[in-house]
């Protein structure tokens, strides 16, 4: 695990409440979130108020919040849903940020212990990621883990990781159709691997549980991609796997590397898919349009920081997706908006 | 595991013996083994006479068999130490090659199940790959998994998997500086998994323990590279990393899949990594040269079989590595004279 340590003050812990009691969530993650500072945010949709137990360092924004900072500057980007959490994207300050839905709980590993979540996305965020060349063995610096006979050596220092896409036991991130089709599947496997997402190999990134360093890709996760019919259940939505896309695009063009695999989370169910399947279709179509188009994507050498490789994909996503479907037109104009919002944002806290 | 049933007899399982007393390792394999017909291979370099064990379906080639098949035809493609498997893949009339090196026993699953190695090859080899997006749950057709959300519907058939890298615990397949700088490092960790390769990446096909569908890319596994001072310890060669460089390019050419991950095989020690460092730098160095290489190919429209797209390899090879070392220039030789072999062996099997 973890041979580098960094201070529990580098991280920020994001949590989006789609749902107002969150008592039991806070809970369970008690033991591991407890150290690290904690960003609330309240889906503006919720009208309960929102039940948060003490004892943990946590700011929580709602949705006046939201209005005070977005205020009239920005009709497309829109913080409802699981897409309230990106609000705490924004107002976050620290290196590093782990972000996990609020219907999942601490899962255990196959030695029947606890998995603390913040320490493998660190680990897997402070380690470096290798997208050039794959190495068998999976990670390559996890303890016990080397690279293979014929890796170049010229390539075994790795490059910065950016992001960390962790994985979920007991009801797994399925579409709608498939979790329909099979209603009473559950994952069980626990696969003890972490390893780097190959360059130039698209991935639907679930916004589930993930770490990201937001210094590094912060201004490429953003809520752009709203369905028309978008839901508060987690296969009702795509805007996770439409900024998934984009942040991989960002990473291979920037020469950084995304990692796949541990940690867990235990993921409760929620929702019924089959009401679900009308709204998903949706989501389930526009993959079609969305793979090829980021799959071809190539940014230009201008294009050096993460917020001008997403200025410069609204571009050509208005342009080679506007046609195809309303919902692209405004995704592009949202990921500009966007852009704004963060320049603000980081403005704003230089000043502060 | 396995959903797919092939009859055993489309399944030839090939080994190269590098050792002359073969009654452990049968042993212990006969389990497994004895279902199946065998190729066994005796490096023409070994002089004691081969102890193989009865009670196996089992042809047996000797260097007197390799000189009267090859004959003086060519001077290139050589079947000593590891190399004298590839002769029994020349042999082999069947769909399916499982191969596995002489020093590898069976190993036990996270359960403390003795793995059936040809039962998962075959699982793998008969299931589609899916080298086109990215499963974070891996390999979608293995019982308990699906395609997560954001997969596109329209890649779920997946493509045909033409080869399947098995995995090593107790000594991983590393090269002999990291053994040598890690002398107590043993593999202890049985990663339950299995993935496809993404197309366009690069990666170290390790000879060890293979299986791969001899119909599709059988005319793509050969003994090419044959460093100046090669061994008989496997991190002494790289002439099974060429050819899964090899292999891996014709795969991406002509849309099937490479997958990794289980099954594992118990590797025993052999040799002295200090003692092999001389040697193996000259394999080492040249990976600089050959990764980029491949990684750079791209074959021609015209190029729609294995042997086709051997040769043409065979051609950018001399062109572009020629210069660099006569290593190159001789492998490039080896693949033409090995697709020239390829084509006699299966005459000869159509008349016979």
């Amino acid at each position: 695990m973890a041979q580098v340590s960094i201070p529990d003050s580098e991280v920020d812990i994001v949590i989006g409440a789609v749902q107002s009691d969150l008592a039991s969530f806070m809970e369970e993650w008690r033991p591991i979130f407890s150290r690290y500072h904690l960003i609330i945010v309240k889906d503006p949709d919720l009208k309960d108020e929102l039940k948060v137990p003490g004892g943990f360092n946590v700011n929580v924004y709602t949705k006046s919040d939201i209005d005070r900072v977005v205020g009239s500057s920005s009709t497309t980007v829109l913080f409802s849903g699981y897409s309230c959490r990106y609000f705490g994207y924004l107002m976050s300050r620290k290196k590093y940020i782990i972000s996990v839905d609020d219907d999942c709980f601490p899962a255990r590993d196959n030695k029947g212990d606890i998995i603390d979540i913040v320490a493998q996305h660190v680990s897997n965020l402070t380690t470096p990621a290798t997208p050039f060349f794959f190495n068998t063995l999976y990670d390559p610096y996890r303890k016990g883990a080397d690279f293979v006979r014929g890796y170049p050596f010229s390539l075994r220092h790795g490059v910065s990781c950016a992001l960390s896409c962790g994985l979920w036991l007991n009801l797994a991130d399925y579409d709608a159709p498939t979790q329909a089709l099979k209603p009473g599947h559950r994952n069980s496997r626990y696969v003890d691997a972490v390893l780097t997402v190959p360059a130039r190999t698209m991935m639907p990134v679930s916004g589930i549980n993930i770490g990201f360093d937001r210094e590094l890709v912060g201004p490429a996760l953003f809520p752009a991609m709203r369905l028309a019919a978008e839901g508060k259940l987690r296969w009702e939505t795509v805007e996770d796997i439409w900024c998934g896309m984009c942040v991989k695009v960002v990473c291979d063009h920037m020469g950084i590397g995304v990692k796949s695999g541990l940690p867990y989370v235990w993921r409760e169910e929620r929702g019924d898919a089959v009401e679900s399947l009308k709204k998903e279709w949706e989501g389930v179509k526009l993959m079609e349009e969305v793979v090829p188009f980021f799959h071809s994507l190539r940014l230009s050498k201008a294009a050096v920081s993460a917020e001008e490789c997403v200025v410069e994909m609204a571009v050509a996503v208005e342009e080679r997706l506007g046609p195809v479907d309303p919902v692209f037109a405004r995704a592009a104009d949202a990921m500009v908006n966007w852009i704004k919002l963060w320049k603000v944002a980081g403005t704003r806290s230089a000043v502060a």
